[in-house]
Order: structure tokens, then C-alpha cells, then sequence
């Protein structure tokens, strides 16, 4: 049984999922014994910590330059030690173009079949890549284990998934029979799906395989070779990926060098060279704006991004105040506000917010606000795990920097102990008030757990404010609070107008801040948060050409 | 029964023509009277000569700055003397937005609706606007017909149909029902298509309705308002198709400003303050490279450009050479050469081709192939109608120029009379060889009858060749020759990774120059001869952006 028949139930499943948008995953997001085994987890963490202090010697790619890795665990702050194999842009560029003539040329369902098979090795090593994102990115331990394990491979499923079906929109042949009266001209036609040419793809440091997979697998399955540039912080848990793609590629006889890791340093960044080599025709990228923007011009690339932006909730009228509170804290503390689609600016009518019991006042709901968030954070069995420790020192200061924000602070940012990591990098959300003149302040990203409440004349003003905000600056997420009928539809309306998608009304164990796949669009590519969407049709089709050939056919020319 | 129930056969049809990429088309490409009644042809004509020296008054766009136009005729080298309402480029965007928030909201079957009406009109107006392509363009009269009236159709249809069918792809609503153990999650979802803003279409002055039709029937099937912005030397073939649109726009309550024309002169050129308006997000652009690649910098604008190329024959054996040189010979004089598929560079072996017959040198092909132009040429039953006129003086200069080129010169262009105009404006093929070596002087288009023999060492030459110069300036089309197996997958494979599609040894009645509708995807988007495609998936997708929103489902919350 080839590869694609054994996964092909998995993969027409996951093309139907894309389609009818309701939950979808291959790939258990639960940690459980039951589901994973009684010793996934105490195996993999034993993994992970025998590749601390070593070299990572799983991937096929020969004579290295160097062994380069300069990682560090935002929870121990002790360098991992891990060290990766080093090569410079134009060997990398070199393999990838040898490897790109045979890989394009593997079947469609050969390809499929070689990817889907990779994602179930990699199921089995999804309790080690954990540990590796914890102690690279400072995520707590179930997020990294959804994230870069179950949710990742969903996701890359979901590229394989596009990819598949977009390849399969146009007919590889067909007969073209025009009819002219007295006679038919008759063609025979073939269309080729052509794989545009090497693919970089620039990994971030707080999502290293999340935000990286889709990218990988939506160029793969077009049939471009990968070259996967990690952010130097947040190597190990993609360098797992890719040594398990390349593992199979080589039981299959395909160049393992059709995707390649590409390590390199905080000091010598190759990131930029490897985008603009001439044979480069794809870039991924997740990462700061200015960076982004930049690729995005590269004239003769296709580019995909997702930069920052500024995520707003709008807060009208509610049902029960404290229920928002809660839940809100719960999204702000959160990986220490750290994900692309945490929220930062809130916006609360100077007169209130309107409930059933009677209208709670700005004051009153900052306060609210705060006490959750304490709550959360004090919360021994909860806060730790929850806020996890922060990946760039350069975090810290931005958040001790907010709480000189000209307007009163709600909350402080303070220190507290993790439990199992006495000295990880930590810092709880501050929350500053702020007028709703003072665009200069809010209208950009301060990344990390900072939380402006900004006061405005009315819910309209906050509309205005929230769409400017994404319009201007980008916004991957956004949070509404409304029991009007009407003005919910002004804000779905508004904020489409700035491709920004609204979570409304959410309470209880679900946060604004979560993007399924299979189902939530993941970026929309419509505001300056980014040009991409994963996983919509632009995500794969721009990764290949259609190409037509035609000739006449044989039998009606010699008649 | 509503516009979009009346035109729903027609549209299913399209779509699954779109995939099926079998031969079809909806509007007749012939000029009977049998099929387009007896006095359609004497009517367009007469309606043609009506509107010359008069304000073009059908458009519903009121209060003009100025009346301008300064069509001529390359038959008669007489201005038209319509004129057509002006507006600065404020006035026009400024209308645009307006109508853009009520456009954006009309159901995407009523818009549907409304486009496939305004084709029916259009179809009763495409003799005149064969008489205003001639008189514009110099197309001939069969070319005039056929390319901007029922191929233009074929070709709006196309795009109508693949946007209708990109903006269902994913369902408006969903209920996302996430199993959590103990319960579910339930939450509603809803996707808006949400069109990117005002789209501007430049046209051009060879083909005013096809290359410009697909981008404005594409943004308006999406909901982007579209401001059409002709070449001022050819204008009114376009303006019937605007003024047709606005009138079923009106009909159906809704504003006509949805779809403008926009005139402007050579000396006071709009294009440029058009594409920059930060309110114009869409911008699509036939004409030349170097505005074409501008506009594709603009950042946050999404820009559809076909620009240059340089188109290729490759010959290495065939049949019969005598059936090859006539096909070639029809490619080269079909309106002198001024289609963006038209070859140009023709590359021979010094050994020459091979036949069944023996080897035909070089030289021998190069002969028959100018005694084939020639042949045509003075076939006076076909010759002047086949040939049209030159749209621009400065094609003619080019054409002189060519005959300068150091090497060989097989044919010289030369007069010839036009029975029914005297006065036309006409110019045959140069047939200058050019040595392998002087990439200088066919690595560029010369746009117009200008042919280009190019000696190569062999076939594997002339393969390299025809891929550099598609990859390095652009290729819409390629002819080859070849009755081996082998050489033609090596082609056909070579050619793919150029973007270009490849014509197979055609012969009798079928050109390397004709792209049909439903069936050839027009330029790839792959090299640098324009990054947009029609009709591919991306040629809607990019006009318009998914976003999700999502809202827990009451009665699971109140339980």
C-alpha cells in the first residue's frame, strides 16, 4: 500500500473539513496517556534532555560549515547547548535547486503521500518537540504541546490539504474540439501545475513550528523544495519537523535535501540573503513588520507575511460583566500576551458598559479587569502554567517602559515564582488607562502583556478606533462585547472593511486568541498584519503557475 | 424571475466549462446574419457612423469638467471626433466610495445577475463595437469582431463565473461544535467575502475590450466598484461595454457610479494618480513593462498586470515544412503582428529542420517562410484583412528600424493597398535573421510585424534560448516543431518552468496567437510578461478577502 492510499482517508477528510468549517483535527489536542501512550510524555521529556549540550544529528544534509545554536530556556535562562549544522546561503541554494528538479517531478499523491506520512512520525514525537518549545519559547507546557505538536500538524494538514485540492482544479488533459461548420479543430491539451522554485521560510521565536509548518507544506505540496530559516532562539522544536520530513524523503528516494533546515545567529543572519538570492522564488515569513514589509516589495517574489499588528476589543454591552472580565484576563495572561492574537487595546465608553443588572462603569470594569487577572495569576495551580515565562528579555523592558504611559495604571507588571522554574523570565500583564486622543500611544504594537484601556465617547468612537487601528497598523484578532443586534452588525461590517475577524461575546473556556484550523482563517492577508491567510486558496495557488500546452491531435490531422 | 435566475443556465454552464476546459463559448464567434440577424452588420455600422464628431452621451455619470477624446482611425487617419465626459481623478474615486458601501452589499447573485444581463445588451451592440475596434485599433473587420465583442464576452463571462464560483468555496455560516470532554463548545461562525475597495483597469490601445473586460467583470462579480480607464487613442469599444453596464446598474436601483469611465489624453494622463489613490486598492494594467512594474510595487495596492514579452518559435522538425511556414506565415501578418502573442523569434539550427522529405536548411525555410508572408499579403481576398492596420505611428518606425539590424534581411515591410481604405496606415513583416550570439537585439520586444531568424548551434540551443528570454523578459506564447518525443517533453518541460505556454506543431487553421476563453489560461502570471492570469483561481481571489466571524451559540450558553 503506497504511502498516499495509507493517509488518503486523512487527507479527503481534511479537504472536506476545509470546506465545511466545523471542528475538524486529526491530531488529539489532549496530552492524555490514554491517547498518547502512558509514557509519551516521560519519553519525551527524557528526549529532550538528552539533546541539551550536543549536536543535533538527525538531519541528512552533509559537511557543515559549523556547528552554530545559541538557544536559551526562558525558564532556566541557561544556554540549551544544542548546536546545528551550518551552511552558507549558496549551498544551501545549490542543494535546494538540485533537489527541486526531481522533487517537482514526484507525483501529486506521491507527494501527498511522503508529507502526511512525515506528520505521523512526527505524531510520535510531538511530547519532545513540547519540551523544545517550552525551553525555547517560554510557553507553558500544554500550549506548547497543542501548538507545536497536535495544532501544527493540523495546520500543515490543512496546507497539504489546499494544496492538494488546488492541484487538482484543472484537468492535467482534455480535448479541445471546436466545432467550424464544415469541420472540427481538435487539440489535445495539457496543463501543468508548475512549482514556482525554492521556497524560503523565516520561523519567529515564540511559535517556531505553528507558524512555520503551513508554509513548509503548502510549498512542499506544490512541489518546491523548502528551506526552513528558524528564528537563532526557537531552532529545536522545527529542526524535529524537518529532520522527520527529510527521514522519509530518503526511505522514498527523494533528496532529503528538498527540505532543508537553514541555522544561523542572532549576529550573522542569513534570513535576508536567502530571500533575495535570485533562485528564491517563495518566502515565508512571521515576524516584525519593518523586516516583512521589506520582503514584500522583493520584485520577482511571491511573499507571504504575517508581521504585527494591533489587536482591539470593543467592549458595548454585556450580559454579565464579570463573566468578560474573567474571560479577558484569561486571553491577557495568556502566554504573557505574547501571541500574534493577543489583545492590547480595549476600548470602554467613558459612560460604561451596559449590562441587565445596570451599567458598569469605566472604573469599575478596569477594576474588574485587574482582580481577574490577579486572580489568574495567584492562582497556583492556574497562573504559572498559564502565563508561562517570556521568550526576549527585550519584553520585559517594553512592559516596565508601559507603566510610564502618561495615565493611570491599573496594574502593575510584577514579579512572581514559578513553581518548577525558580528562575524563569516572568512578567505579569500591566494595564494603563489611556485617552482616546492620545493615538500615538495605542495606535502600534507593544508586544507582550500590556493592556490599554482606552476611554471613549461611545461604542462608535470604538468602532472607529478599532477599524483605524487595524486599517493603519493591522490586526489579526479582535473582541466585541454586545447585546445590540444593531450594533453587532456595525461591527462585523466595520471590521471586515479591515479584514480583521470579530470573536463575539466570549466567555468561558473560549478565547479570542485561539485561530482553529480547518476552521478560523488564520490572518486574514487584507490589513497590514500580513498579506497571507492560512489556509486560504491565495495560501497554495500562488506557490504554482498553470501552464497549458496544446497540439493538434494526431488522428483528425492525418485524415 | 430575477436577472440571476433568467442567466443561471449560462453561468453553470461556464463554471463547469471553467474545469471541463473542453471547447465552449456563449456568444458566437461568427458574424452571420444567421445567427446575429440579417441587418446587425448594417445597423452597427450605421450606429458606428452616427456616433463619430459627437458627444458620447450614453454614460450616467454626470456634471464633466470637459468633453475630451482624441481617437483616430488607423484606416483613415482621420480623428473619430467622439468625445467623452472628463473628471479628476477626486470626482471619480470620491463617486466610487460612494458607491462602493452599496455595491459591496448587493447579494452575490443579484451582482451575478446584473454583469451576465449587462452581456446580454452588450451582445446586441457587437457590430458597432467591431466598427469601433477596427476604426481604433486597425484591427481587421473579423478580428474586430470576434476579439471585442463575443471572445470579450467569452472572456467577462469567464471571469463572472470564476468569481461566482470562488466567493462560494466556503459556506457563510457554520456551527463550529468542538468536543471538550464533558462538553462542547459550540460557536457560530460566518465568512464574509469582503471586497478589497475601488479597482482601477487601465486599458489598451490594441485591444480595448478583451484585456480590459476580464478585470472589470472580475472586481464587480466581488464587489469592488471599478473605474475604467481606456486608452485615450481607443476608447469607444470600451465605453459601450461601461455605458451598458450603468444602464442594467440603474435599472436595478443601483448606482451606475459602480462602474465609471474614466477618459484622459495622452498629454494629461490619469493612470498614475488613479493607481495611487490610497482609496484604489485593485489595479489591473495591460501596456508596457516599465509602468507595469511599477504598479506592481505599490504597496498595499494588489496589482493584475500583463505587460511585454518576447514570444518564441522553436523549430526542429516537422511534417511538412511547406504546411508549418504557411501556419507561421498567418501568426505574423494576423494584424500586423500587434497581438501580445504574436511571435517574434524564430529559432532555426544551422543544420536546419528535419523532415520525412530530408533536411530543409536554413536558408530554404527562411525563403519559404517570406514567400509565405508575401503569399498572403497579396491574396487580395485575405491580405488587407488579415493584416488590419497599425494602431501607432511609431510601430511603422520600429518596423523601419528593423530592417537595419546587421544580418540578413529576408523580407523587407513594405506599402500595400488597402481596397477599402486608401489611406491606412499599414506596414508587412521585416524577416531580418540574427545571429545566436546578439542576445542584444532580440532580447527585447519589438512590437509589431517583426521577425526575428535566429541561427542556432541546434535544437538544445534553441530551447535554452527561448527560456532565457521568457524568464528574463517575459513570454505570453511559444510555438515549437518537433516530431520526436523526446525533444518535445524537453519543451514542454523547459518551457513550464518559464510560465509559457507552448503551441505544438500547428498547422491549417489554428495560430499559436489564439488564446480561447474556458480553455487557455491568458499569460501565466509565471515570468515577466504579467503577473496575473485569466481566468486562474487567483484572478478573483485576490479581489476580495475571507474574513470569519464567530459567536457562541446562545442556547449552549443559557444552558
Amino acid at each position: 500500500m503506497s504511502l498516499f492510499d495509507t493517509h488518503k482517508p486523512m487527507l479527503d477528510q481534511a479537504i472536506d473539513a476545509l470546506h465545511a468549517r466545523t471542528f475538524y483535527a486529526a491530531f488529539p489536542e489532549t496530552p492524555a496517556p490514554a491517547i498518547y501512550g502512558e509514557s509519551a510524555d516521560s519519553e519525551g521529556k527524557e528526549k529532550f534532555q538528552q539533546a541539551l549540550g550536543k549536536k543535533f544529528g538527525e538531519l541528512l544534509q552533509p559537511n557543515p560549515t559549523q556547528w552554530i545554536g545559541q538557544e536559551e530556556s526562558p525558564y532556566t535562562q541557561d544556554a540549551l547547548g544544542v548546536s546545528y549544522p551550518a551552511f552558507t546561503p549558496d549551498v544551501l541554494t545549490t542543494r535546494a535547486a538540485a533537489a527541486f528538479n526531481a522533487w517537482r517531478k514526484v507525483s501529486v499523491n506521491d507527494r501527498a503521500g511522503v508529507l502526511l506520512e512525515s506528520l505521523a512520525r512526527i505524531k510520535t514525537r510531538f511530547f519532545e518537540i513540547a519540551y523544545a518549545t517550552m525551553h525555547t519559547t517560554g510557553q507553558g507546557y500544554m500550549m506548547a504541546f497543542q501548538a507545536s505538536g497536535p495544532h501544527a500538524a493540523d495546520r500543515a494538514l490543512e496546507a497539504i490539504a489546499a494544496g492538494y485540492e488546488e492541484l487538482q482544479r484543472f484537468p492535467s488533459r482534455a480535448v479541445w474540439d471546436k466545432p467550424m461548420g464544415k469541420f472540427n479543430i481538435q487539440l489535445n491539451k495539457e496543463w501543468r501545475a508548475v512549482p514556482k522554485g525554492i521556497s524560503v521560510v523565516i520561523g519567529c521565536s515564540t511559535f517556531p513550528t505553528w507558524n512555520s509548518v503551513t508554509g513548509i507544506y503548502a510549498s512542499l505540496m506544490t512541489g518546491n523544495p523548502v528551506i526552513v530559516k528558524p528564528h537563532p532562539g526557537a531552532i529545536l522544536p522545527i529542526a524535529i519537523f524537518v529532520a522527520e520530513i527529510q527521514r522519509v524523503l530518503q526511505e522514498n528516494n527523494i533528496d532529503p535535501n528538498s527540505c532543508q533546515l537553514a541555522v544561523d545567529t542572532v549576529e550573522n543572519p542569513i534570513a535576508k540573503t536567502l530571500a533575495e538570492h535570485p533562485l528564491v522564488k517563495l518566502v515565508d515569513f512571521t515576524g516584525n513588520s519593518v523586516f516583512g514589509s521589506y520582503l514584500e516589495t522583493l520584485p520577482g517574489k511571491t511573499v507571504f507575511t504575517e508581521k504585527t499588528g494591533v489587536n482591539s476589543v470593543i467592549l458595548d454591552s454585556v450580559d454579565d460583566a464579570d463573566k468578560v472580565a474573567a474571560n479577558l484576563a484569561f486571553s491577557v495572561n495568556l502566554y504573557s500576551g505574547q501571541m500574534c492574537t493577543a489583545p492590547q487595546n480595549f476600548y470602554i465608553p467613558e459612560s460604561g458598559i451596559q449590562t441587565p443588572a445596570g451599567t458598569v462603569s469605566f472604573d469599575a470594569f478596569a477594576q474588574k479587569l485587574a482582580d481577574n487577572i490577579n486572580g489568574l495569576i495567584d492562582n497556583p495551580k492556574a497562573g504559572p502554567y498559564v502565563l508561562g515565562a517570556v521568550q526576549n528579555k527585550k519584553t520585559c523592558e517594553r512592559v516596565t517602559e508601559a507603566e510610564n504611559i502618561d495615565g493611570k495604571v491599573w496594574l502593575k507588571s510584577r514579579a512572581f515564582e514559578n513553581p518548577m522554574f525558580k528562575n524563569a523570565r516572568v512578567a505579569t500583564p500591566v494595564v494603563v488607562e489611556v485617552d482616546a486622543s492620545k493615538k500615538e500611544v495605542f495606535g502600534k504594537e507593544l508586544f507582550g502583556p500590556i493592556v490599554l484601556l482606552i476611554k471613549t465617547k461611545n461604542t462608535d468612537q470604538s468602532i472607529a478606533l478599532a477599524q483605524e487601528m487595524a486599517l493603519q497598523h493591522g490586526a489579526i484578532s479582535c473582541g466585541a462585547y454586545t447585546t445590540s443586534e444593531t450594533v453587532r452588525e456595525k461591527i462585523a461590517d466595520e471590521m471586515s472593511l479591515a479584514a480583521t475577524p470579530v470573536s463575539f461575546n466570549l466567555t468561558g473556556g473560549i478565547y479570542m486568541n485561539q485561530h482553529a484550523a480547518f476552521s478560523d482563517f488564520h490572518v486574514t492577508g487584507g490589513n497590514p498584519a500580513g498579506n497571507a491567510s492560512f489556509t486560504n486558496p491565495d495560501y497554495v495557488t500562488k506557490r504554482f503557475t498553470w501552464v497549458g500546452h496544446r497540439e493538434p491531435v494526431k488522428t483528425a490531422q492525418a485524415s
